[in-house]
């Protein structure tokens, strides 16, 4: 069987994305990233997901990188746009794709964020993609399933598999208990359907 | 006056893109990271290089990224190819690039890289250019000026401004002194015209 890798941050759609592979019976390996984000509990959350369903995971610390990165996710910074953030954190997995023997790398970006994340366009996607196979022997491709549908559509999606976003995190704050208030809690209380 | 990073690997092709933009009177930032290769005594040098020339130096321990790709170079593998090892590296100076306000990230492959390495070819780097444009807000570009020249043609336009290659180290394996017989060596003494 193939294997996949998922880029896995511990958020909603990420979570949806692995879970539905790995209840499809798929052989999936978990990647997540440190990269001094100030919410960095996204990724115990991360680790305790792939704990309880028996997915191998990596996490790697890039927290140095995070260091030389301006935005107001990484501090110094006031845009929430983390520079380059995806093609680094793709980059690696992608390497570590091919390093097991995987051919794809699954990334759970969605369409609700490509207004602000160009990062997290399909045709940023695309053009990666062409990077990719210029850039290696092996074949490796990047999916986005996601990346033509609402936040919302996706916690649909989660929810007729029977899945329970309590297990997940969401807040770009990091606190004991999600703020309610930044722009990602603003965007999974919508797609949960959730009113103050 | 433009900002320019510098990918920095303490080796000689990087030295002399590093030391032709200084010597120019460019303002110019070195990146380097330790991956784990095993010849990470390259890094030493390229410290002692930006401090002798009093350039700004950034060294990104990405070590963990490093234990999940496989090759002879960080171990676990046979080819010297790491996985997807250049577009990892460039995306995080792009990241950094990007965070100081510098629009371009000079990369110094080179011609006699292309037939073992994809990730140094131009055709990667045209592929990636697009990749960046698309993924970010601001303008950013990997410009390679020697992709088509030998490395023996970038020693002697080093050679030219005068530069010193015992500054740089190009070893894979890393010992005491230089090996002279890994692939590394072998293309350091052709480029130098070094008899053995």
């Amino acid at each position: 069987m193939n294997k996949s890798v998922v880029l896995f941050s511990g958020g909603m759609d990420s979570y949806t994305l692995l879970m539905d592979l790995h209840l499809r019976g798929r052989e999936v390996y978990a990647i997540s990233f440190d990269y001094g984000q100030q919410h960095s509990k996204e990724l115990t959350y991360a680790v305790a997901a792939c704990e309880q369903n028996d997915i191998p995971h990596k996490i790697i610390d890039i927290s140095e990188c995070g260091l030389i990165l301006t935005s107001a996710l990484t501090g110094g910074g006031d845009s929430i746009v983390v520079p380059n953030r995806n093609m680094i954190m793709l980059s690696m997995a992608c390497g570590y794709a091919i390093s097991i023997g995987a051919t794809e790398v699954l990334f759970g970006s969605n369409a609700s964020d490509h207004a602000v994340f160009p990062d997290c366009r399909p045709s940023f996607i695309e053009k990666l993609n062409l990077a990719l196979e210029h850039g290696n022997n092996e074949k490796i491709t990047v999916e986005a399933p996601y990346s033509r549908m609402s936040k919302r559509d996706i916690a649909a999606e989660g929810k007729n598999m029977g899945l329970d976003y309590t297990k997940t995190w969401t807040c770009y704050r990091g606190g004991e208990a999600a703020c309610g208030e930044c722009e990602s809690c603003k965007a999974r209380k919508l797609a949960l359907d959730i009113r103050d």
